[in-house]
């Protein structure tokens, strides 16, 4: 077989947020700034890399951003009066609480408190019926969105491909499956999780493979039907002493096994993350967009 | 191979009728008397036989009904100030817009003026997101939770059996895939329509093959792994001039040929269309439960 190819999330997530920045601009030449606030409650490790690398995308692109960190200790009313706050504030037309809050938040009533129009994250339960309902002026989830947009831009098709999505999350595989089943995307689609039988036999129907588990390599090359598309959402850190941070990112795919028998296939770090953080970016401005000045 | 198991919609929906009338009993003596609104715009002959069974069934349990015909030529400002009408009645607590209204009616929007909490339907885009959200407090559209209620009866464990759903609409396809794929279930499911590839080779991977396309009789012997269990969603009415209505109904199933190769199968008339039915009177007594007096 020919060697698989890479899907370079962070060469097609470029393009994406050339036309964000463009866009950014003419927004803001017409008076409306588009605004993003990042809620960061605790000092998770992995959280603090994601906000940092939202902020300085923002910067980037000549969006404003703001970094609201608050401590571990933050109470549920405190963070829905900062949530209150950011719905009511003009320059702000985005509004992400990064996952996961500290175990004693509510993180399902901070969601709903958000107002669904500055729902970057798409998570907000009307933005979650406008996705199954195919209305597309609601707010896709980043992670699902940067999958379809990585497909589109390799121009892999979707329309009667045999998709598998493993995982059942509110975050990834749910908005996945929907997505790949409306009638933009038209794939057969089968979800898969923890509880399904015969995992392997499963994933190896797939012509295009998503894997959303969140466990390190568990998607091996006998999973892989010869020539599929493998999309790699997994991000996981695994101790590594011979870095600097004390870690490396692996992603849900045994990538030195599985590549070989794919057609194509993303790489992690620089699959799905950077498509991830872009489709924040064009959520963004699709919000400043829709709440005007 | 032995004969099918025949899964008795109607034996089935008495038994969920007759723990509804000892619901609706215990409320109305508690002065909360069931109350649910049907709402029938022009003259559709299939939705005329719908609201008259709904009717008769509400009397049946003693709960109150209210029947509201309106010509063909009913405005949308009408029907939605019929609907707000309905959401400020106390005595009425389940509000239902018979489906399909006529072609000038914009269903989405009346739909979503409906109260929630009186979305028996379970159409609402709360609702949506509740059950994709997995919570419980909402309300789950009948026809999905009539088909899953009969596996539960029938004592057909769904736990990590391979379910594939014909049929990706807003009000059985996408809900049922979201309640068989959710923790209370845990299926694998596999969705599939009008653009899947080779639809009889995915039926044929079915445990569970639940077919919801409004085709007659689509689906051949030959779609059928032998012992999988076809539950019937289809009621097609079909030209009959040995009936005195003119008409008979049959499903998207051929029954004649599947049956023998099946485990369990539902018929049509008597299966899924029963369960529909006793899946509103569930969900008009859990409207009056939660909404009270």
């Amino acid at each position: 077989m020919n060697p698989p190819l890479i899907l370079d999330g962070k060469a097609i997530a470029a393009n994406v947020l050339n036309t964000c920045r463009a866009e950014a601009a003419a927004l803001t030449k017409a008076g409306i700034t588009p605004g993003l606030a990042v809620v960061l409650v605790g000092d998770n490790p992995a959280s603090q890399v994601y906000v940092a690398a939202k902020t300085r995308t923002c910067a980037e692109l000549g969006l404003l951003s703001r970094q609201i960190k608050l401590p571990a200790n933050t109470t549920q009313q405190e963070l829905l009066a900062i949530v209150r706050q950011l719905n009511a504030d003009p320059a702000i037309h985005g509004i992400l609480i990064q996952s996961p809050p500290p175990p004693h938040i509510d993180e399902a009533a901070i969601i709903r408190a958000i107002d669904p129009r500055k729902d970057v994250d798409g998570f907000h339960p009307q933005n979650v019926a406008k996705l199954v309902l195919e209305d597309p002026s609601g707010f896709v989830p980043c992670t699902p969105a940067g999958c379809l947009k990585l497909l589109e831009v390799a121009g892999i098709p979707t329309a009667g491909a045999e998709a598998v999505v493993i995982g059942r999350s509110m975050i990834v595989g749910k908005p996945l499956a929907m997505l790949l089943v409306s009638k933009q995307a038209n794939a057969t689609v089968t979800i898969a999780h923890s509880r399904s039988q015969d995992l392997p036999a499963i994933c190896r129907r797939a012509d295009i493979l998503i894997a959303a588990v969140g466990r390190p390599e568990i998607v091996k090359a006998e999973w892989i039907k010869p020539g599929a598309v493998v999309i790699d959402v997994g991000i996981n850190r695994i101790a590594d002493p011979g870095k600097k941070s004390g870690y490396r990112l692996i992603g849900d795919v045994a990538y030195a096994e599985v590549a070989p028998r794919c057609a194509a296939i993303t790489p992690v770090p620089g699959g799905v993350g950077p498509m991830t953080i872009a489709m924040l970016m064009q959520n963004t401005i699709q919000a400043a967009r829709q709440l005007g000045g």
